[in-house]
């Protein structure tokens, strides 16, 4: 076979993942506007568009060559602009593909957090947020870990599609944000006790849900970048049987334990079932994936519930799914690697060098992020005000309700949609639009 | 070209479609949650997620021996576990990447059984059902007719995607479930009259439509297995003419018929084309595909109003769109196939070979379920309480609404999920969630 | 590589984006359910299946050989019937894989006029007007740049995957349509004064956006009908860059311009940034990708500012994101194209081809279309009643609402539905459906 065609067949391979993964945006936004309450349903779907246009371009034209540039001891790359452009890949994989490819996890990383700050965030704030984490955050700790020359990988971590990468520093960026914006207001009493705040559209949560679960494929089986890769198929099984156990732990454990197979847990099992399987989907066996997903389904409900208790408030459980899981699933490798699993071969090192790295890439997410949350409330303001909030952030920030019958909202949310494009209603208006 | 290319090839193929196959998943989810009553909407949701956690599990450890195991007299195989990691295939094709696909066969199966028992079915019932179907009922008549030595096969039945084996099979075991569990509450009349329950949400509804008809290409073409088989580009062409047909013949009759190009019909329409072209897309032209499909838009609008007749109460139409159509898709072979068919050359055998195979695997999918569900009956029953059928399985079940507005729903929602969470509401509650 | 491993790659590649070109359907319905009031939401759904049922049929038999078949005077192709069967293709591609493809190129013509004329034209007229734009209007202006023959291919002009071929000429007969039409009731007020009738559902609409950007890449990386190409990643990834760039500048001007940032535009805003680059892809750098992405953004506000100044009511904006961004995309070529673009070279040639070649397919798009409309009004009709359209097109023309909850909306729909279906509600029925 052709030098030409092995890099076309790759080529080929890599765009369709990259497809793939980037439709997993999609899935995000239902997932996140099914699970926050209605009135701040259209918000969240902005922040995914924020996400993918200034978080995508900032990327492209920063984070890319930070991340994927020449070295700088084995912690950063200064090849600022247009490495996108001009890098040289030691793979045979043209650059454009591998951008893009790598342009769907960086998206990724700033949609995790967009969940645990919905509904009282600032929508410049956000802005700013994707702007940072896309340019800078994610860039700076994925090249310690895919960076060839990354101290991470040179250590020999395993982080085969980024449980930790990704799932682990995008879950505790999270936890830090929200931590510092600080909770909904009315989601913890003075006594102590919290308030469940309901989802608002299971069935939108639940495409959601889907859309994740397809885009995983790519996410996961395109992280070969390598269409002749043995594994590949294996791969994408694990990918998917991490999901079924997950999302059966879950359900089950909701069901026996408290009376009520539970929708968002569901979810959220199957999710943190793929996000556990990220890491090892490649260096694992079958039932090591199963026994991974259906762990992962326990740990996301007692992540959410320790959350919960630390009084953090995550509306759609973003920490529990991605920073828990991504956790779990980068330590998982170093016990059920193949090769040099502490529970499969009873080696150590792997191990240790995957906790020191899962440990090193969350604190990193979470102090930087703290820090720069800090700064956003001291300038532009990290929340929106009181009224704002009570209202719900659709008509405050966007002048739109996301589900609009007059019926339900009387004449208000036009009226603030003509304000917007600065038109004026008609007298006939009334008698047309009852 | 080398053989590790080929293999390469053919498994990135099959693993794209078979990704393409479990997203149909999220089709069965979002079509029959918008076209059940909202009060239902979660639980259908919820039954689609157990189709692909526990479903798929069963699938993997115990289904998949019994179907592609090695044969015992053309009916069954006893190898019960670990198949699915050990087989040798006869394919170009790594067993991985075969599993992964053969997997979204399966829990296709009970996704169609779902939406018939859907408003009535009691969830844990439904999750013995789920792990019948996939870890039994399918593989046996599965094993007939697609693993080599079958007694179908060897008859040389021909079902290339499954219009029998998936669609006949799980059609007519939903009509055994959908009778067994009986009608829901107000569904039929003393008088005879029959009700219909105006379906919930059409545009959620033809969602589910439209990703069920995108994961069909890989359904129908990925059936190749081989990314070589110059059918493969008219396979996914009839796949589409089929659906476009199906589509514009219900569309079009309820337009002329009764005045009102109905929605829902036309949805069931082209799903209806796409299961009855699913036995024979590599085996007819594309006129036969188009002829196929309009009939098979005029056959689930009959089937409807039959199942109506017999006082069945299938609230999405699963019998009519895969029972009917995918028997008649196997006829359809029968009748079209370029080779062997009665129209096409006037030959009889393939025909009968056709009715006899599909005649036995509606029977078996129909007498089993039938005998499962009286099982069920007697022992952890098989229906909700008629309060919980009131007041919908969402709540009853799941403690929760599919559409969660706090002006439509009162707080009730919220405070049963505080129930499942165990968590009590403060006082400073209402001042806050207005 | 053999010929037979060239040709059955590039066929995979091509049914792989041809799913993916069909799947933009779904982003289509979403898109514009999401985008009209919730009473008309149905209406639209259906007329992309009308699209997707009689308008694929239409030009699998008729359209397809007047685009593709042997040319006539560079202007048309007289192999009315067949040709989808019988063409011989110069490229190296099974014929049925790219009358796949050409099929989800049509289909999403028709697509781009529904939403222009949405909530008043009626549904017989709207059946004629999809036969008509997919067996003839698109296919002969069609021929012109994409037969080999067609007298603007052989001017040069450069349209890669259809931002004139598809979008201008859809965009402008959409606008001739929605003039011919007239506006909504209530939309413009005697005073010169507009009303804003508020999108029903934003996370709907948010779905059939995200669908659609999924889609474009195998719209436009698919429009390579060759996976060798080396072209291939760039593409893919330009489209993507174009997309995040007319998102962030529209989200980013209507936030600084309106203080708000508006979901319909922001959405809006990316579409518009991959109509702009379909022409382009192929031929202009990533950072003129990002520049046309930026423009479309602005150019999408403006546009749709201007068909409101028109007094045109254009309900989902398609005449901006697929009229005005087809436009500018097509010239966009000229002057951005890295051989002969008057930017990047300072020729001038290429731009007047290009302006020429849109001009022309905007006014065959627009003219005909007019014809076409004032022959529909002065035969079936164009509009619904008065009655229909306050009432809604939904039950008006499909007995049905789109979201059915009996507290809303009483029992009105069912009754319609049962009219609908010729069967009585029995006595029984208010104590059981309350």
């Amino acid at each position: 076979m052709s030098g030409e065609a092995i890099t076309s067949f790759n080529t080929v391979w890599v765009v369709m993942a990259a497809a793939m993964v980037l439709f997993m945006e999609g899935g995000f936004s239902l997932l996140e506007a099914g699970l926050v309450r209605t009135k701040n349903a259209v918000n969240v779907t902005m922040k995914i568009f924020v996400d993918l246009t200034v978080g995508a371009l900032a990327f492209y034209l920063i984070g890319f060559g930070i991340m994927f540039g020449s070295d700088w001891g084995g912690f950063v790359s200064f090849d600022l602009w247009g490495a996108a452009e001009s890098l040289k890949l030691s793979i045979d994989l043209p650059l454009p593909a591998y951008v893009l490819f790598q342009l769907g996890f960086a998206v990724a990383v700033i949609s995790i957090i967009s969940g645990a700050v919905a509904e009282r965030m600032s929508f410049k704030a956000y802005i700013l947020v994707a702007l940072f984490v896309a340019a800078v955050l994610y860039p700076i700790s994925g090249h310690w870990i895919w960076n060839a020359d990354g101290w991470l990988a040179r250590l020999g971590m395993k982080d085969f599609a980024g449980s930790a990468a990704v799932h682990a520093m995008g879950g505790f960026s999270a936890l830090a944000l929200a931590y510092a914006v600080g909770p909904r207001r009315g989601r913890f009493n003075s006594d102590g006790s919290v308030n469940v705040f309901a989802p608002s559209n299971i069935p939108l949560a639940s495409a959601g849900a889907f859309i994740l679960w397809f885009g995983w494929f790519g996410f996961n089986a395109g992280s070969t970048l390598n269409a002749f890769d043995a594994n590949l198929p294996s791969i994408a099984l694990h990918t998917s049987l991490a999901a079924s156990a997950g999302g059966a732990s879950s359900m089950l454990y909701t069901m026996f334990r408290y009376g009520k197979a539970d929708p968002s847990m569901t979810m959220n099992g199957a999710l943190a079932g793929l996000v556990a399987i990220t890491a090892g989907c490649a260096f694992v066996s079958s039932y090591s994936a199963i026994v991974i997903g259906l762990l992962a389904g326990l740990f996301v409900i007692w992540g959410t519930l320790a959350v919960d208790k630390m009084k953090i408030d995550d509306p759609v459980g973003a920490v529990a799914v991605h920073g828990v899981n991504g956790l779990f699933g980068t330590v998982a490798v170093g016990l059920f690697d193949t090769q040099a699993g502490l529970l499969t071969t009873g080696q150590t090192r792997l191990l240790l060098v995957q906790l020191l790295g899962v440990a090193v890439v969350s604190a990193w997410g979470f102090a930087v992020s703290f820090v720069l949350a800090k700064g956003l409330k001291a300038t532009v303001g990290l929340r929106v005000g009181a009224a704002e909030e009570e209202e719900g952030l659709d008509m405050a920030m966007h002048g739109i309700p996301a589900y609009n019958d007059l019926e339900r909202f009387s004449d208000q949310p036009e009226a603030r949609l003509l304000e917007t494009y600065g038109v004026t209603v008609g007298r006939e208006r009334a008698q047309f639009d009852a």
